[in-house]
């Protein structure tokens, strides 16, 4: 399926926002109000997956729910793991909200000595020595970085090279992404200062 | 100043290339390759900031340096608030990014009354009931939530009353923003599954 990236970026939200409305049929109307978009892009995104609302009743809910979620693919149970147990690794550990969407929290490493061995909600800490072997025999995927910037290129490649194909990073680094990879890479500082420059060029 | 989203959203990260690079002049071949972009996209983004490089000569990083910073409002010194202070607002407090990239953090809330007094990263935690008048007293513009989702929509009413224009939130969920405040969310599970998108839909 191939969709434009913004689309791709809104499914998440039509799904979240689906199941707090809770209902057995929606409009792009409501789901529109819901996500703050208005509703001929909902019906546009909707559209590529093949849903059509019928006018005045809408879509029917658990179908298109159903939809969104073998889209982004959240009935495949990918393996994840997290690589730096920090306070930042340790909050993602404990987010509940991967279990929620499918996904398999298949470890979580540290090259910290004192770190390993400790206990993160219900995951055991393992050395980062043994990550790549990890990722072979658990079939993991996808990764998470929250590693200092330093580790971060060296880890990508490894991770590349046993078979990892998505990585999310937090670790504040510019990398060279080894081709076949998807890496999305979360900046706090970058996202602090996109709102700045909103803040202060007065656009709201 | 008025820039394109998208390139508002690289400018952060061609400040960061230019001090990866170190260097006096920098082309935009250069800082392509380092950000992972053609150079052509470059020089269009860079030419918005009234920045032209010299063929055969390239940018003079410092010049250019400060204009990104200008554009980004990294001279205003925005004091910003931390709400929430679990492991994540605790990476958060921790992190070394903001103070670099010249924010100020004026303070860091929690409605739990076991958090509040703790020190972290220098800050004594407060008690959200003190957030409204401590962000008129110390003159703060920027707030991070990252509150559990229930918390959220009250939060940034408040926010937005008490005078905060900019919100950085990690709250996974979707809330009705006040107009004239800039809003940006970023969820965790919504960036694995875009993630789990593409490696579902076989787009590396």
């Amino acid at each position: 399926m191939t969709l434009p990236e913004a689309t791709v970026q809104r499914l998440p939200i039509y799904l979240q926002c689906l199941e707090e409305l809770s209902k057995d049929r929606v409009s792009s109307e409501e789901l529109g109000a819901k996500a703050g978009l208005n509703p001929a892009q909902v019906r546009r995104d909707l559209h590529y997956l093949g849903s059509k609302g019928t006018r005045g009743v809408g879509y029917d809910a658990t179908v298109l729910s159903q939809q969104l979620r073998e889209a982004l693919g959240l009935d495949q149970g990918w393996g994840v793991v997290i690589i730096g147990v920090g306070n930042l690794g340790t909050a993602l550990a404990n987010y509940g909200g991967f279990d929620e969407r499918g996904f398999r929290v298949a470890g979580a490493f540290d090259a910290d000595p004192d770190k390993v061995g400790r206990r993160v909600n219900g995951l055991t800490v393992e050395h980062v020595d043994g990550l790549a072997e990890a990722i072979v025999e658990r079939d993991v995927h996808m990764a998470i970085i929250t590693t200092p910037a330093g580790a971060a290129q060296g880890l990508v490649e490894m991770l590349a090279e046993a078979g990892v194909r998505s990585i999310l990073s937090f670790a504040p680094a510019v990398v060279r992404v080894p081709p076949g990879v998807r890496y999305r890479r979360v900046d706090l500082s970058t996202e602090l200062q996109v709102l700045s420059f909103y803040l202060s060029n007065g656009v709201g």
